[in-house]
């Protein structure tokens, strides 16, 4: 049987992979919707290639000019466009590989339209996690991580009583500045920040890979997908991104998934589950050529953004929306040149001292304390230049 | 619901660490009957300590001592009584924690009997795997693997779907002698061998972890318990014994079972599988603090017992058996200072050399195997000397 896949964020890092998963396994997946953003030339080579039912863009004339090409497709724009491409085609699985909270919204309305969801875009699991996992929950849909360390323990979890879980393991590489102390931090450029030792990534996850963030992210995100306390999800250093996270149990047993750094393979994982298929030009991890794996204990003070993050996901309720709408600010206008690296950190920082929380939000109240939080950075960094 | 408990080889390493597992969860198991050999002071404790209903020893005439002291429980010995002990007591579970190929017939029958088993002793499974697993099939019995390697395989294959499977990674700490050239063996001693880095376990183990022939026996056994041909079995030299063992599946993810070395992880699991309990006493595993984990490439011409074990595993039939029964005298022989520690493999290799295998043979012609082979090391051994 063909399973039916939308696709938010097709263009991104994620999306192109999901894609190269579904165009090497057309017997498996075909794509029915899709949505990108304002790199129009890949959206006509996807359409194209594909030609799934609905396509939505982010600008309007983008979209009429795909309409004039596409007449048999049903080409869309803006926020109604990604509501239509995460519903209205009728998918099997939604993959929202959108990067940030603005794939918050569709995903509530695929939950509430019963379509299980694999999910890459980790600021709606960071600023809505409570929303999000009690409407699935209600309808029963499967919400399967695309993250590769919570891939990991997603995998790592199967067959077991998630009861017995002691502790949940997540490793981390350290990102581009692992071997940089703090005060080595100050100066460091774009360029620098965007090179990633292990893995191809976004630029907006390498950068927070290089802060710590990403890890943090990942934390609160773990915390909401196998309902587990703070206390018991830890974070390890492991520089070679081959153990990719664990599970402990009550009886001191840990399970472990390992692999070559691939996003393929969580991507494909969470299409495919409960079953395995084949990776296609995949590289088989042989640790006799890897020869050592190194582990280190994280380091708060070393890593200030996941303290952050920690601080925020335990305070719960609007903290860590308002955190991770600062965060993606502060990357954005690091990313533009308008603040230094250590600046992205302090602006949260900033942002999570003057936020009012507000225990169990609903969605409004969310989408609030997100744009409010985006426009405190902007005022600061304004009052700053 | 107290789980009844049955134990081949109370005295053992894997015995003593399987009551110690009952008495610290008296409102989870019960044990029922056991046997032991010819320690017949711990056969008091224990049956003591745990008012069994049945009760096997070695010798006739330790059985009539006991029978004097212990009247409401019923003693045997010999093979009669190992059968007993397997059987009659109606247990939930047998735990086969004996040493050598005495344990295939109590195996066997406890398999009629419809008495799902824990398996610790390998050598049952390497000379008789095909009887066995053909047999427990057909009834539908459980056998639970106790070997920490087995136990990190199937710990490993928790809700996946066997078909695909690509290969199964068996870690091996490489023994006492893993630092030394294959020249550097030709003198050690006794002493030298028993001296395990990493596990406690059994002498007979331990001089098997040393020659690598127990990593033979462990491919053998998992090749039967996982159904897995030879080609898709592989070993990896890794010396903390963290990472107990390791399964490939197709889309390239490997799954791994970790934890401090302590067999009653593994001894555990199979006495509460699906679900597992608390382990008393046990020390967590903190990877930050080991730091380190260590691969290598194995190398089959150092460690040549395992390419015997591979070569009588592929070629199948009686000849496991063989290697296997050759195997336990030689190590016996080394243990009494009789041959030399590169005589266990080269007596190994001779008997295998003079062995006619004997395809798909029935359990009294792998019997008949065994008691040849064991003869003819003896043989062997009596005209060098």
């Amino acid at each position: 049987m063909v399973k039916r896949i939308s696709l938010l964020g097709a263009t991104g890092s994620i999306g192109v992979q999901t894609l190269d998963i579904i165009e090497s396994n057309r017997d498996k997946f075909q794509l029915v919707s899709f949505s990108a953003g304002t790199n129009i030339a890949k959206v006509r080579e996807i359409a194209q290639n594909h030609q799934p039912e609905i396509v939505s863009v982010l600008r309007a004339e983008d979209a009429e000019s795909l309409q004039r090409d596409f007449p048999e497709i049903r080409i869309m724009h803006g926020k109604e466009g990604l509501m239509a491409v995460a519903c209205e085609a009728g998918p099997d699985l939604l993959v929202n590989a959108v990067i940030g909270s603005v794939g918050l919204e569709p995903t509530l309305k695929a939950i509430q339209s019963h379509i299980p969801i694999a999910i890459a875009n980790k600021e709606t699991l960071v600023a809505a996690g409570e929303i999000v996992m009690r409407e699935a929950a209600e309808r029963n849909v499967p919400i399967l991580p695309v993250d590769s360390e919570h891939s990991a323990l997603f995998q790592s979890l199967n067959g077991e009583n998630p009861k017995r879980i002691t502790r949940l393991i997540l490793t981390a590489s350290g990102g581009s500045f692992r071997d940089r102390t703090r005060d080595e931090l100050a100066g460091v450029t774009v360029e620098q920040a965007l090179a990633h030792p292990n893995w191809s990534m976004g630029n907006k996850l390498t950068i927070d890979s290089a802060t710590m963030m990403n890890k943090g992210l990942e934390v609160i995100e773990a915390h909401h997908l196998f309902n587990m306390p703070f206390d018991q999800i830890d974070c390890l250093l492991h520089k070679e991104s081959i153990i990719h996270s664990m599970v402990e149990f009550e009886d001191t047993s840990i399970m472990a998934q390992l692999g070559s750094p691939d996003m393929r393979v969580p991507i494909q994982y969470a299409m495919t589950y409960p079953d395995r298929i084949p990776m296609k030009n995949a590289k088989r991890l042989r640790l006799e050529e890897i020869g050592l794996l190194h582990f280190e204990k994280m380091d708060f003070e070393r890593f200030k953004a996941l303290a952050l993050a920690y601080d925020a996901g335990r305070e719960g309720g609007t903290m860590p929306a308002a955190m991770n709408a600062a965060n993606e600010v502060a990357v954005q206008l690091f990313m533009e040149g308008r603040i230094s690296f250590l600046q992205i950190e302090e602006l949260v920082e900033t942002v999570m001292a003057k936020h009012q929380k507000i225990a169990h939000p609903d969605l409004e109240t969310i989408l609030q304390t997100d744009a409010a939080s985006r426009k405190m950075v902007y005022d600061i960094v304004t009052r700053l230049q």
